[in-house]
């Protein structure tokens, strides 16, 4: 098994933090456009160029914790989940994130780890200016295929 | 135990991406003032504001692997391993980076894995534009200290 984590402090509210990976608008706005039921138990899709990544909404605990589970029913994501735990300490808001259950360490999720951290300066500087940069204005880092 | 992996594909020449993983002068370029020895089994320090990490390199690989092993006597880095494996494939060269050994999952685990990202990105730059965004030019992504 494999586990991604990130952490970043942010100088916005926790309430438009929360905002910004509850709502379609907050989450086209720092990873990719964003369709779907934002309740929990909804399903959202990430939509990118060529793929279309669906994820179920697990758990929504207000202005503290989101969960998402990956519905991808083939591919390394299969049965993955990502987590935000948002946390108000020392005048900022920090979100801990984290992408566990990957069947095992691969180049594709080391990969993700660097690119998650990309979106998660994303989600900063959309918090932060009212600006991010989601895809396709992600900073690209390559991916190697085999 | 908990591990960090990242993966970034750069424009530029495998050799000189060694380069900048085994000199002063390519350390200094991305990641921070860096002094020392740079011959396997020398020490290397690198300098922050208020910390000095030192690395022993473990082993020097030419134009295919760099390894260091933490010498921190204590602190989450004492005995970690930072591995950097230079890889061609599909025009450009891929640097698959790791931090291994983390005692454990912790909240400066996840902060140094979203940093690590943040200079991966400036090695990236330096390497492909001439100019990195080495501490203390580096994004800011803060830390929660507790």
């Amino acid at each position: 098994m494999a586990d991604i984590y990130h952490q970043i402090g942010v100088n916005a509210d926790i309430e438009k933090a929360y905002q910004a990976l509850t709502t379609l608008e907050g989450l086209s706005a720092w990873w990719s456009k964003t369709t779907g039921n934002t309740v929990e138990g909804g399903k959202l899709n990430f939509h990118f160029d060529d793929i279309n990544i669906e994820m179920s909404i697990a758990q929504l605990i207000p202005v503290k914790k989101v969960v998402w589970q990956c519905v991808e029913k083939e591919g390394e994501w299969k049965d993955t989940v990502i987590t935000f735990d948002l946390e108000q300490a020392e005048g900022q808001t920090f979100i801990n994130f984290s992408h566990k259950g990957w069947a095992k360490q691969t180049s594709l999720c080391a990969h993700c780890s660097t690119k998650w951290a990309v979106f998660m300066l994303s989600l900063k500087d959309y918090l932060e200016t009212g600006k991010g940069q989601p895809f396709p204005n992600d900073v690209h880092v390559n991916h190697m295929d085999h």
